[in-house]
């Protein structure tokens, strides 16, 4: 049976280029990056390089690089670690976030005395400018928006709301997790004070991120200890990780240019694909500003887990939405944010193509779907009610 | 030139069979633990191998290991986790602990209403069990104690420890980074509530750790997101790191019978040694509660920093101190601590043996150190003055 992985956006098999980097740091020679000795040295140096190559794929300076021990880590320390150096204030988010985001600013409210708007978006998914805007107030000291969505794919105008947010004297932060290697990322385009990423979402290893941190912007570690990373994230470095995520990083930038037109032909192919194959689907998020790989649906009365367990019994590797997060609820939660019914939250499917993926993987996907929804609707108890 | 590792304390190479078994997770057939799909699960079943791995390794219940980032994370989440679910109180360290620990409490010192004492350490770097004791007060609510000191070896009496903090009515963390897999470590017979674990320290790979936490205890994340290990640490799991971590604790423990005597001889060998060429030497911490590995001296009249880079000229990997602060006053700490002098605590050097070392390592060792020493002090204005 062929193996279609489109699950992309829950994460990324390791390219084997950036693991051939990654092993002599997974061998006999790879000492702690603060010894003093020729090991010590060398992993201090590999560390470095591959700050330089994160710093670059960002368009940041390596000083403004701090890496984490994911993406989570990354947008608790951009949010949690600013809000703990200030007098309580207020924080912007959007109701699509990540819950990396979602839960650290709950943090914060249920913690201190902190206090948070969450600015609704429209039916595609982006985030309105006018009520984020207005959303500001006297004491707003930090906006958080995504720059991708997780879910829909939906790439939010990050740039905008930057600008709205510096004028508004507040800082502004982006988890740009899903969007880094997929879309440019500048962080001078973008105009962002603080941008999260994750390496596993762009080919390199899992459990390890890292938080841009522009300069001059002042947080406070979330995790003590040696000082390590400028004193903002302590804990002996992993750094075959950080070699990946820097090898990574790189080649995923110089990929880029051809793989990004290459991918949104694949990813339109399956949505027309799709919609017109089988009734009474509806494509989530925006037509045009999506992430190059991102197809995801709503069908109606079928449960996205069904078609998913479905998909996978043949061959087929797919998300009911999102796979960063064990609670069954979180897809619904971003679907009905953008105005959808709680049958239409419970009957999405997220495709997420990837670079191992070709035209014969979508062919195979699109041959197999239809029979896959016809044999869930036959036996479901909600397509009684259409 | 020959090359002696002698700093297994600030990071040990990881063990090629422990890597074997991580090999398949850093390729293409990892998926996202959460994930539904065949790819996910598989990557599911691997965590939950290597929690249980991990979890008998310290006598434990799958149930109560959270995987964390590292070390220095498994101590700010046993700290400032457990704290910040709590109206603020009393807690209690010592002056011999990692800067994870000291930072942790210092944090929850400066950004809250929790009040710490610091007991003093003896001589060998021991706790005293009745300075312990009277650090308690009515609201004393967690003290914490390293099982097994970084810099100089030094056991700590934990059972004894615990105990006490329990008839105070108090929870008690410690710090075993150094511990597991270099002495028995068994979270029953320690009665500790909370336990820190990193699996650099026993041959696993780097950006990986974990906290035992005692079923019933309540400890809140530090780390927000998608609610992975049961809420306590978010982010999508470290697969490769996690089977790594659980494979080299389980190895650790089937080694150490056989590793420990071997250890405790080839250490002895330098400790008798050192103290019997190199005149103006003295042991560092307790002569037998101390780890099999660790051969910790004060030099008077050199640098540690200095011998340290003499002996890397010569092929031999030592520390100064620890390897696990930037800052340079680290070791000192901990050696003036134990009531040395500021001479002394500049001429600390750290040996810490491991699995790759041999009696003709120790030998080389023995043969170049003499030297070394004589050829600093002979241009040391230290050492004028003796």
């Amino acid at each position: 049976m062929r193996e279609v992985y489109f699950d992309h956006a829950a994460t990324t098999a390791l390219d084997a280029a950036v693991l051939e980097e990654m092993l002599p740091f997974l061998g006999v020679a790879c000492g702690n990056p603060s010894a003093l000795h020729r090991r010590g040295r060398q992993a201090r140096q590999a560390v470095e390089r591959a700050r330089h190559q994160m710093a670059a794929a960002i368009g940041a300076h390596e000083g403004e690089i701090v890496f984490t021990g994911g993406g989570s880590e990354a947008d608790t320390l951009a949010i949690v670690g600013f809000a703990q150096a200030l007098p309580p204030g207020h924080v912007i988010t959007s109701a699509v976030e990540h819950p990396a985001v979602t839960q650290a600013v709950r943090f914060l409210e249920r913690s201190s005395d902190w206090q948070v708007s969450v600015v609704p978006v429209d039916g595609t998914g982006r985030v309105d400018a006018d009520a984020f805007a207005a959303a500001f107030r006297a004491d707003t000291r930090l906006a958080s928006v995504m720059l991708a969505n997780n879910v829909v794919g939906t790439i939010q105008p990050v740039a905008e709301l930057a600008r709205v947010a510096h004028e508004k004297g507040a800082l502004f932060h982006a988890d740009a997790v899903q969007a880094v290697g997929a879309i440019p990322v500048d962080v001078t385009e973008l105009d962002v004070d603080l941008l999260s990423l994750s390496a596993h979402k762009f080919y390199g290893p899992k459990g390890i991120g890292a938080l841009y941190v522009r300069r001059g912007v002042t947080i406070t570690p979330i995790i003590h200890g040696g000082g390590q990373e400028r004193g903002l994230r302590s804990g002996t470095e992993n750094v075959p990780g950080i070699v990946g995520m820097g090898a990574a990083a790189a080649a995923a930038v110089s990929r880029l240019p051809a793989e990004r037109p290459r991918l949104e032909e694949l990813r339109d192919k399956v949505i027309d694909g799709v919609l017109a194959s089988v009734e009474g689907t509806t494509l989530l998020g925006h037509r045009r500003c999506r992430l190059p790989g991102n197809a995801c649906f709503t069908v109606r009365f079928v449960e996205g887990e069904s078609m998913v367990l479905r998909l996978d019994a043949e061959g087929v590797a797919a998300s009911s939405g999102s796979a960063c997060a064990s609670a069954a609820t979180e897809p619904s939660r971003v679907v009905t944010a953008m105005g959808y019914d709680a049958v239409d939250a419970r009957g999405s499917l997220r495709l997420t193509l990837g670079k191992e993926n070709d035209a014969a993987d979508v062919e195979y996907f699109l041959d197999r779907f239809p029979a896959v929804v016809n044999a869930l609707r036959a036996m479901s108890p909600l397509s009684a009610r259409s």
